[in-house]
């Protein structure tokens, strides 16, 4: 906190009630503007704080949007070490599918999927912000570490691709329960799951050309 | 409606409130006992009718559960037929891609398919109903009319991993609006996804022995 957040905020940042002001300004925020278009600036204004006073309190962006759906950790963050790791002893597929199984099983994350996700499935808002986060943060963080090459537009549709692949696959280890899916082992679902994430990221597939426009906007 | 419907019902059939005392109890029984345990007797009993006059108006418990969920087709005939038209002109994979897209996309059944998703994210009942009803009518005819090979166990597995991508794309495409994957066409979407199916249904994958016991249920 500096003594500039401290003076212009109208509140002390002490305050017990001040962080959860913050989060609050938050989630309506972001559930207001979506997750690219809501601002720190805004966010501060909002919580009647000074913008330094939140990039004190939650670093950036992503960590603040975090903390406000209540996830317990900052995904980019462990995501990048999750893909990281171990990278030498499986195939890329295999490697993405497994350091995703186990991070999200690992880190407590569940509950907060199904939250993020009966958000998503009962307003338009909340998917919208949980589109533009996936987007942004998750699959921008696996294409940067993974090293997806192509066009944006092409590294865009590759990395949709293995969204549509690991999202099914946690809706249907989590949610549903599929028995063969909930049962399987982490390493029996990444050798099978594996070899269609590693197609979508780096095999010899067609690339709509119209995505060249879309991922520009 | 037959004489000893009419006779054993306690309600006449023509009641304008009889099919909707039947749905009422399915909804219940299959919330209760979930799709497989459910019967078509007991519903009947719920509702204080014949178990005749419920065949008479609904035919099979799936049909049954479509009308009680307000699924506006019998599952597993559209699929059956979607899957048997125009099955030379496409790889097995991306003949079944091609199959659900045109078929979730067609029949109006996106609400529908968003409507089971909230219950089955904030309802563990919900949840199961939808598991087994998944498991049992879409994936089994998915199987039966594609003709995969393989013990029950594999099958099942196999089933699994088609559910894992397919539950995703329309998770991604219906739900979360990827623009990647909402905007791209059938025929893209397909042709991308169709051998990751094509593998998981008839690939070489390694199936997880103790499958064997799980699929004996």
């Amino acid at each position: 906190m500096t003594a500039r957040a401290r003076r212009r905020s109208g509140r002390r940042a002490g305050d017990s009630g001040t962080s959860e002001a913050i989060l609050d300004a938050a989630r309506a925020q972001f559930a207001e503007h979506g997750y690219r278009g809501a601002t720190i600036r805004a966010i501060a204004a909002r919580a009647q704080v000074d913008p330094a006073l939140v990039h004190h309190f939650y670093g950036t962006k992503e960590a603040l949007f975090a903390a406000a759906m209540r996830i317990p950790v900052v995904p980019s963050q462990v995501l990048t070490a999750a893909l990281q790791s171990g990278r030498a002893e499986r195939g890329l597929g295999e490697h993405v599918v497994h350091a995703a199984l186990t991070l999200w099983e690992g880190e407590g994350l569940v509950e907060t999927f199904l939250g993020l996700l009966r958000s998503a499935v009962t307003s338009e808002d909340a998917a919208r912000m949980l589109r533009e986060f996936v987007a942004e943060s998750i699959l921008g963080t696996l294409t940067r570490v993974t090293g997806v090459a192509g066009s944006d537009a092409e590294v865009e549709y590759r990395a949709a691709m293995v969204a549509t692949q690991m999202i099914g696959l946690a809706m249907t280890r989590l949610v549903l329960g599929l028995p063969a899916v909930a049962h399987a082992s982490v390493a029996e679902l990444s050798a099978t799951i594996g070899p269609s994430v590693e197609r979508y990221l780096t095999g010899d597939i067609a690339v709509p050309d119209r995505f060249a426009q879309i991922s520009s906007r």
